[in-house]
């Protein structure tokens, strides 16, 4: 399932949710980007996506096959594309993929990709079902 | 799969990889730590981990399984405990479990768990057999 | 010179150089986001496009008729758009757009703008002409 | 209009308004401290005496003709001055000045330099009146 | 009054209150963990002992006799020991010490030690008595 | 040994090590400004002075009668002020005296105070003879 050139390229022409420098502090000691670094900004833009389908607050709740597919560098500038894959009752399905953009801008790799679950909550942090146009609007057609 | 209460009340007082004190700075807009932070400790513990069982450099290559049970607090002190579930060749999964632990260390909560897929790498950072005594240490009787 | 709400509108839909969620750490003492993490957004975005039509290290030597227009909100999604206004001999004048989107993304507000004055170094960090394709990559019909 | 060696050397034997050593985890990829930096202090230091002059609240409208002279360096000792060249009716001009000092204190060095504007911000975040005695005492006998 | 090697691994062997791993931004200058960075994990430890002692809130008062022994390596793991030395009648005195976890485990060392003081506060952070039964549970035998 | 008000007033006029401005992100649960973040700065600023002393690379030793007076808030200006009270033949005894500045400048308050011990180093981190003419230059008259 990993992604072609051509698909890369592609992902790399859209709109990304983020799209983020990493700096010197985010190296870990092999002179790579910290791992954690990548979770975070994967589940900033998750949740970026995830308000906006449930229309209000929401949580994550899970993270399922996420692959580190190969280190980021120093000088990367990485972009993070959020995919809604399912809309539940009270719960969201996002795929997110991050590619960097390396020597300036040159050539564009697949970094990282995870599917993360988000659910929707009220006021008082329980579960909430999700607006009926939300599906309508983001899932149109799937 | 849920841990009991006393599942998590003994695992609290087995030594952790990693306990540490969110910082207010790592609040997210919701008065909750934020989600990546938690992720970044798990990911660090387990790197720990994964490093002793390969005798070596390692990298996190995927992530599986991982929950969010339930938010964490400003005041909580987080423990994170790994368990070596299996060692291929050159892979190692690592069983990760966080708890919290709140109100002066009168109540055990567990917060996330995951199932973590580290590789050993040698000096060119290609995949490297996992030493064979490693698997007697770590997983004894497994 | 203000962007009228078409532009602003117009403008959100293009590529961005950086896309990024301010934390709440970024924060000042009024509970807006703090001037100087947004200058620094600025600052690696005009970077990140100077090191392109450099082909190679650059330096922020100036910054000139730089204006904050609205303060940005916790929960704002920052987009920074850069435009290749001049190049020099040696110099690269950018302006710097930074775009605010809001409610969701229900609205999108211009929060600063600025035009920053880069210089290509060469590897002793001194002044270094600019490739003339790159005049005209970056600046075709200006 | 840059300093001489002479005007250096004597503002940075006046009271500082910040006075900051940068971190490693403040430098760029070339081994500088990041411009982003910078920029914060400045607009700290600047945020520090605009107060003083409104007694009270104040936000950073606009930054003109910053320069970057030289690169500061890890292990410099940065001091922010600040004068304040004009006070109009809700909005203040600032002069602001970094020096670093550089081996030990022996060597003092004009790294940025950028002219300030603040504005005067009452309860509703409205421009307001600067009360007229903060002339007599900041602009004395300009 | 140093720790002999067998007191310093059967101190290892009890449950830290703090386990951390110091990351690449925690360096100084000279490669060792910046000197601020293991005094702060020293004091966020002694806070979480003092406020359980304390049963509410407290402050740190004075540090006594604190040595940096050995500097702290950025591929360490920092565990965190506290103990009660004293308990007076609004005031804690705890003795911390910090021990290094080097060469993935093979190796323990001390790396810091000292005496802290902390005092418990009402709300209205004054002084306020330490609850009877703190002395039996903490200072059991002493 | 506390200083009086006049005392304060007089130090507060002097030069100061180090003038920094704490952020939001340097707040701990209770509002105050984190007690390692004082330390750090104290630790830093003694830093800058024991290397101007040794004329070269120093490390922290010890740290001796640390006192925290008052709590740093957050819109306070901390001045760091140290005073060389000792050169042994490869050590230096420093008083650091930490002033915060409050109400825009209106009051100053003495905030902690502490003796640190340094010791200069030579490139193996051994231990160093002090330069005879530091004695002079620092210790003139006592």
């Amino acid at each position: 399932m990993e992604m072609t050139k051509e698909e890369i390229e592609q992902l790399s022409k859209k709109q990304p949710i983020l799209r983020v420098a990493p700096q010197m502090r985010d190296l870990n000691n092999n002179g790579h980007i910290f791992g954690g670094w990548v979770l975070s900004q994967m589940d900033i833009a998750g949740g970026i996506v995830a308000a906006q389908v449930a229309q209000g607050s929401t949580a994550t709740v899970a993270i399922e096959a996420m692959e580190f597919i190969t280190p980021i560098l120093p000088r990367d500038l990485i972009s993070v594309y959020v995919n809604v894959a399912k809309i539940g009752r009270t719960s969201i399905t996002l795929c997110v993929d991050v590619i960097a953009s390396r020597n300036r801008g040159d050539e564009q790799v697949a970094v990282t990709r995870g599917t993360f679950h988000f659910v929707a909550l009220d006021e008082n942090a329980r579960p909430r079902p999700i607006p009926e146009e939300s599906r309508a609007i983001y899932l149109d057609g799937k």
